[in-house]
């Protein structure tokens, strides 16, 4: 198996950070092949920009997506996300390890979404949700939070978090290119909790690890309960 | 009154910032101040790095929201940073206007909110929801995106928007820091309808504008339901 890992997050002693090293470790011994696309140390470029692309369709007038297309297939795309592609084409299982900031990824991950995740390969025409670009692949949301718990739910004081809060991430962008979705892996309260907790997080996220064919992906809209125009069949 | 719009597209003469523009004449037409941080053009720098802070409280480890408050009152904080809270600071309005990019902001955006929303200021121990360091100020979202409004909604492809998509940003941002937030305004469809539809939407944005002290902000939790733990009371 492939594994990809895109971490993000500024402190290299991070326990975030440690959670990254955990996985790769764990997966190597396994005898898995690991890739880690560490955002903060390659110096990532969060910007969407015209200067994406080398080959531009419409010169004078920037729409992303459209450029995102005609640039792939004229291999006009900016090396970096070129590069970025091609790990996440090869890879079976995508873990995306960050701190939750505002209750969403960091804005450097944020980039690499908007970025990397291109029109024409991830996603396009009919082809998203269970039909995306990226399926058969697994991905695995791995994130650090400062709030408790108890701080999520229905009648909480932030409401639900993996169908609220994590929404535009797991459905709206993982679920849409066509990954399968594990149920995220959370360590609450990171900041403020003693060495002998955050061990505990390690212990936990390792069985996780070792655990992880048996999760049963998150269920997400499949394209044929949809008509031709997208309204509920 | 003082307005500040935070405008992030790529796009120059999109139709996107063509809505920021309607709402910076509008506002100045109607007697107002109008601040416009238009991230593109300004070169926004997104990324919360150690860089953002001139007197590190801690220089071996970096812990971002606890230097955000140190460096906020020893001056430290990075210049764009500082601009950027002056400008808040002074607004009663802040306008959000950006193109949906996975259901999300554009990372540049999401920078700006990473950055500028520091600690100890926006929010920081029990001051947050209702009791925001931005309290008293009223917060717009102006968006455009692919999607038809049939495709939100409960049973709906990519179900609710506002109270869906949308919470982390309307609810886990914009209400955490104690901003009043209006009912976003939303362009559907907008890569794809024709040029009669955009002037309809910048017709119905005027009205939406005109109008504006006659919205209900939406409602989120007010910490008067919790107790001092966060438990619902």
């Amino acid at each position: 198996m492939n594994v990809l890992i895109i971490h993000a997050h500024p402190e290299a002693k991070s326990f975030n950070t440690a959670l990254m090293t955990l996985a790769q470790a764990h997966f190597i011994e396994a005898g898995h092949t690991v890739a880690v696309s560490d955002l903060y140390e390659m110096n990532w470029n969060p910007i969407a920009s015209a200067a994406d692309f080398a080959q531009r369709k419409s010169p004078d007038y920037l729409v992303y997506a459209l450029e995102q297309r005609h640039n792939y297939e004229q291999q006009g795309i900016a090396p970096d996300i070129a590069a970025e592609l091609e790990k996440l084409k090869a890879a079976d299982l995508v873990i995306f390890n960050f701190p939750l900031y505002w209750f969403s990824v960091p804005a450097i991950l944020k980039g690499w979404i908007d970025r990397v995740l291109i029109s024409g390969v991830c996603y396009g025409g009919m082809r998203f949700y269970d039909q995306g670009g990226l399926k058969g692949k697994k991905a695995l949301v791995t994130l650090t939070l400062g709030g408790r718990e108890h701080m999520f739910g229905q009648n909480a004081i932030h409401g639900e978090l993996v169908d609220g809060m994590l929404r535009p991430l797991l459905r709206g962008t993982l679920a849409y290119v066509g990954l399968e979705v594990l149920p995220p892996f959370i360590g609450y309260h990171v900041p403020y909790i003693k060495p002998e907790a955050r061990e505990q997080i390690l212990v936990d996220y390792k069985n996780y690890l070792t655990n992880l064919d048996e999760l049963t992906p998150l269920r997400y809209p499949h394209m044929d309960e949809f008509d031709g125009k997208l309204y509920p069949k």
